[in-house]
């Protein structure tokens, strides 16, 4: 799996973006963490003045993992692919979020304990279908290598057909009871980090599914940790399908050039799998929130990323993403449409008298 | 001056939205202060479910102070009347972030420093005017007596105006060249606080600017100071009538039952004051954001309020308050919208299996 050379979002579009800031009837640096997004969106885009974004895209990757009947989570893997059907009816908090921030979201299996004879959904969502589950990663290997490489490139696959139905801005969400685990993993591999500092409560478990969780972690990275340098090996290893899918998501997303906003700590382990993968990917993400999950923490470090929300969310689904999106569309429109000092008839800074007191 | 007594949100329709969550397709409070906020809004509509909110509205309630004149802010105070033609214009950032959130922007002339038979807009935004400027506080009081009830019972009309209008969520912004200096005064007077906790750059003054801001704090305190037990009075000495006309707009706002996000410092200031003259009011409240400048921590500090968003916002105008509309309405059609495990025929965590591993 190679992917292309990432190209870094257009530096003279950042250049106008940031010059025009200064030119918008608003003390400079006034809207804060607004003006910066603003600027990373116009970069993305290419041209300055921006336009809002017409078609956000959410795209949810569904799939179980082994290590769900494991006791690390407080739901069976059965609620997996019963959410996916809630995903399809519109009853998810995934689906209402993105009907306030104006998104829209897909739900694709790409590792759903299901029987695809029988309990299949419609193609939009089966065809990318990887596998029934991945394997429980402190048991085993999560997939083999070759389904490594089939759900890299589903998820390239998805995003190529999002980005051309017209998709302008993109939104990776996870579905798949168990899947912090893999994702405590992923990150604690990826940052030399121990099973202590990566564990988190995930959809609410007790405390002694705490511990067993954490001895899934440890003995899944005392298998990961040696592979650290070889993200496919890792995926393999202690990854899932949909982890995998959504790295190639995403890094197809920056060779696409299409931003991205970053959810919370299992697209956050798949986004670092993607930046290994296509080094500079990472410029065509915000993080969209950070969620109470220790390993999210460590992902946004790593990838030097600063989150827009903090509100304690850990629902996964994109949410926290979604969550975000208003703002970011707020953040170009300031630019497309507040108007400047010279058009609305305002002194600036420079105007200002002597100081008399 | 008085205030009816404030009555709390619906405790009835607060504890149905806490249980109406636990049925909801996600992980008990996995949605964090999404859950929070659409818990708030529930009890201040008084039914569960909530409905989104139809006619948000902002306020900007504009006037000039005296003391911009002595070097403590980084433009001209015409720049107040400036922006009130930029605001009717649409071209100002609030209103930029409200037609995101579907929300109206008013903009009210209480003290703008500007003619009333030359320069006046129409008389949406001029019949509340209570004066041209307020007093330099360092040297003065900023109103008299008469005025500052003049300008309190204008904010509590301006309030009835817009919940008669149909309102169902209000925000109430500032615009005013200087007003960050009065606004840090009132802080440090009903905080205990020293001018150096609460001093900011406002509009982004440079040192020699901070320095002179400092003393003219310092010396409006020492005025202030003693009155502290007495609101009225501190509006007198230290306020302004844009201040004491938001204090007004949003204990009658809490008056009225009508939910209020709060914005930045100004308001933060305004919001205390409203607290003192209305005991409870501040239930009617969420803190939008919290902004860079320090007197706005200490103020919702003091009002305990968590803010929503943290962006490093300083612009005022409700900005930051619009900005986090969208996760309000988010918060409230989450409740409203999302199927429960019941109607999507997902298992809920009681229905885990018991651990294997």
């Amino acid at each position: 799996m190679q992917f292309p050379s990432i190209t870094p979002p257009d530096q003279q579009a950042h250049r106008e973006a940031v010059a025009r800031h200064e030119q918008l009837t608003k003390p400079p640096g006034s809207l804060g963490r607004l003006e910066e997004l603003g600027v990373w969106a116009t970069a993305c885009q290419g041209a300055c003045p921006p336009h809002p974004f017409v078609r956000p895209q959410v795209v949810v990757f569904a799939g179980d993992h082994g290590i769900a009947a494991h006791g690390v989570s407080a739901y069976p893997s059965e609620v997996t692919q019963q959410m996916v059907g809630n995903f399809l009816s519109g009853g998810a908090a995934v689906n209402v979020l993105a009907a306030v921030a104006g998104a829209s979201v897909r739900v694709v299996d790409v590792a759903v304990d299901c029987d695809p004879a029988t309990d299949a959904g419609p193609p939009l969502v089966t065809r990318h279908k990887v596998r029934r589950g991945s394997g429980a990663i402190h048991l085993q290997d999560a997939l083999t290598d070759a389904e490594v490489i089939q759900a890299l490139d589903a998820g390239v696959t998805i995003a190529d057909e999002e980005v051309d139905r017209g998709a302008d801005l993109l939104i990776a969400g996870d579905m798949g009871i168990g899947n912090t685990t893999p994702a405590a993993v992923l990150v604690a591999a990826l940052t030399g980090s121990e099973p202590v500092a990566v564990v988190g409560r995930g959809t609410g478990i007790d405390d002694p599914g705490w511990m067993r969780k954490t001895a899934a972690i440890r003995d899944a990275l005392r298998r990961a940790r040696p592979l650290v340098s070889d993200p496919l090996a890792l995926m393999r290893t202690a990854g899932g399908a949909d982890i995998a899918a959504m790295a190639g998501f995403l890094a197809q997303a920056a060779v696409r050039r299409t931003p991205v906003i970053l959810d919370g700590v299992v697209v956050g382990a798949a986004a670092m799998l993607a930046e290994e993968l296509a080094p500079g990917a990472r410029q065509w993400w915000a993080a969209g929130h950070r969620s109470v999950e220790p390993a999210h923490t460590l992902a946004l470090e790593h990838l030097e990323l600063t989150p827009i929300l903090d509100l304690g969310m850990r629902l996964g689904e994109g949410s926290g993403a979604v969550a975000a999106l208003p703002l970011v569309q707020m953040a170009v429109r300031v630019l497309a449409e507040m108007a400047t000092f010279a058009d609305a008839g305002v002194a600036g800074p420079a105007g200002a008298p002597l100081p008399t007191g």
